[in-house]
């Protein structure tokens, strides 16, 4: 498939070198040294704590990018959320990956088996017992011993066994032929955009402290698990005073987006040690109306989430976007101030970051206002 | 880029023939004689009121179903609402394409005009001095007349100039050397979805209605124009009674989703003419809880619409879908229903189709139960 940024801007390789402003609208452009800051940064914290991370790529959709948090260190391995996403990243050399839905149904379980058949850096969580079976069998009939996860459930009921269920269930997994139960995984997706720091800090340790006491009681009963992986990026700095906590499975922290920007962070300043790297290069396309004008960027551009919308940057005062349909945004000045005219570039941090990514099909990498490189996001679309 | 649906089934070739049983899921599911029933449908409607049809791309975003709505017959065009999209559009043998939002900015109006030389049947509409003077002098410097509609606001303040505004600026166009103005372009995207049947007839007459008097102000004053072009699924059918109107933009009748269902029709009866031909196939992942099942398709796969959640089909009783994240979704059986099992495929009607198509790759074409090929969605991502 033709990639509609490469053929309208005549191929990336002619970009590269280039100021931003040549890039056709709308694109997601990258600051590579704010990303490179956000990368170190959790990095350090992490390290500060003696953990580790394990950055999880549904939010960016780009091996490149995961490559490049594999390189700044402190990672032990990167999350898939699905199994189409860690096919791509085990080939593009990450050395290993953990898939952290289940895998099910009998066709996805044979190529999850000969996948990791190719690739023994290949994880998976599992929370049926119905599911773990066809692991076990499958792995058994390919001659591979499969590392799995049970996946806890935080409270939440998404996917997980309960926490009372856990233990006796890991006990279960852990004596399957064909199965290696690596530990535990309990990830708390709900908690990580509360906007009051306090709550969602003091909620996400009596979570995850409920997750570490099974692990606990299944080591102490002679189980030899050494992994209990959870924490997203809203909850990390919480949850780095988990003991038992071996890494983070943060996201959002590599790029930041208009949501987790209005959240509360500690001592009462705004969620703000990771800075928005990722931003939505747009063109003013109609201005016939004076308080507002329309914008080349909407529903199709930049995923709707009615509490966060994107952030218009680089202008005086407090600008505003509204969704307007599928393919246009509009755009408001603060009372007083001046519109922009029409063909100018606006600029916006994008609302939910994941959703947003999965929209385009390329990164294109500045530092300055200068196009350094272009990074496919090869994961984007793989749902499966 | 390779295709996650393509390496993951083992090929688009593989699965003709094959039951869709064998597709991976999340994936889309176009059911060819729905399909054909809904396009004929609408050829047949509009060919009764004496009218054409300008189908929009914007909704499907793939060139083998315009090229199958084309095929249909009773179609004068095919519309893109982004440049990027009336290239593929273009290129894949469509004869005539309108783009229906003005294309601003130098570098853009350079490759428009850059198309328009190559494809004569290209037009775009125009809704500022400004941008009309751009297009001019570039088509003047490549030697071409450059086929312009004004693009008049229905009220709506998305593009466009005013109902007061459009006949001056028409006539003002008219006379620029370089353009030819075939007629205007009066689109009411914000009434396409009002529930109630007739306040949409009605408005939709009102409103369409003010441009049909402005063009025909403008022949009668000796304007050579001939398009009047507007209307969508909602009001098709009330549009088709004014006089003027040369061409119909319909989109969504095609596929149809959740959000049209829920209209009401004609004779107090739901808005089912057209019939739901586009569904998303998804599998059950976890299946721990009494009350409800989580499947593998969430907000990056169905696209949040918070009033028009999509349609579970196929199983008795009120099923209910409810976004679970970006990659998963809740469904709950109704009260006293069996739960699907895990593992099991559950089948769900869209919810808005145009940006839900666009985050996917690929249409799997089914006839009853078999794939019989599999149409690249082309244009996705294409928002430049």
């Amino acid at each position: 498939m033709m990639n509609g940024n490469l053929s309208s801007d005549g191929g990336v390789t002619d970009m590269r070198g280039r100021h931003r402003d040549g890039l056709d609208t709308p694109c997601l452009v990258l600051d590579l040294d704010r990303l490179d800051r956000n990368l170190a940064l959790m990095r350090d914290l992490a390290r500060g704590a003696g953990k580790m991370l394990r950055p999880h790529a549904k939010t960016h959709k780009c091996s490149r990018l995961a490559a490049r948090q594999w390189a700044t260190g402190g990672c032990v391995g990167i999350c898939a959320a699905k199994l189409a996403e860690a096919e791509v990243l085990l080939e593009a050399g990450i050395p290993e990956v953990l898939i952290t839905s289940p895998v099910v149904a009998a066709a996805r379980v044979a190529r999850l088996v000969a996948l990791a058949a190719r690739f023994p850096g290949l994880r998976v969580v599992v929370d049926a017992r119905e599911n773990a079976l066809a692991l076990a069998s499958a792995a058994r009939q390919a001659g591979i011993t499969l590392e799995v996860l049970v996946d806890v459930d935080p409270e939440m009921g998404r996917t997980g066994v309960s926490f009372a269920a856990a233990a006796d269930f890991a006990q279960w997994v852990a004596v399957q032929d064909g199965l290696r139960l690596r530990g535990l995984q309990c990830y708390a997706g709900h908690l990580q955009h509360i906007e009051n720091a306090e709550e969602r800090a003091s909620r996400s340790r009596a979570l995850l402290g409920r997750a570490a006491e099974v692990f606990r009681r299944l080591r102490a009963s002679g189980l030899p698990i050494d992994l209990l992986t959870g924490a997203g990026t809203g909850t990390a700095e919480a949850d780095l005073g988990i003991p038992d906590l071996s890494d983070l499975q943060v996201g959002s922290y590599c790029v930041m987006d208009a949501e987790y920007l209005k959240l509360g962070g500690a001592d009462g300043r705004r969620f703000d040690r990771f800075q928005p790297a990722l931003t939505l290069l747009s063109t003013v396309i109609s201005a016939n109306h004076a308080d507002f004008v329309t914008i080349d960027a909407g529903l199709k551009q930049l995923y709707f989430t009615p509490d966060a919308p994107p952030l218009p940057i680089g202008r005086p005062g407090t600008w505003r976007y509204e969704w307007f349909g599928d393919e246009h945004g509009r755009l408001f000045p603060p009372p007083g101030g001046a519109r922009p005219a029409l063909g100018e570039r606006v600029e916006l941090i994008l609302p939910h970051c994941d959703p947003t990514i999965n929209l385009h099909d390329l990164l294109w990498v500045t530092q300055g206002d200068t196009v350094v490189d272009a990074w496919e996001i090869d994961l984007r679309g793989l749902g499966q």
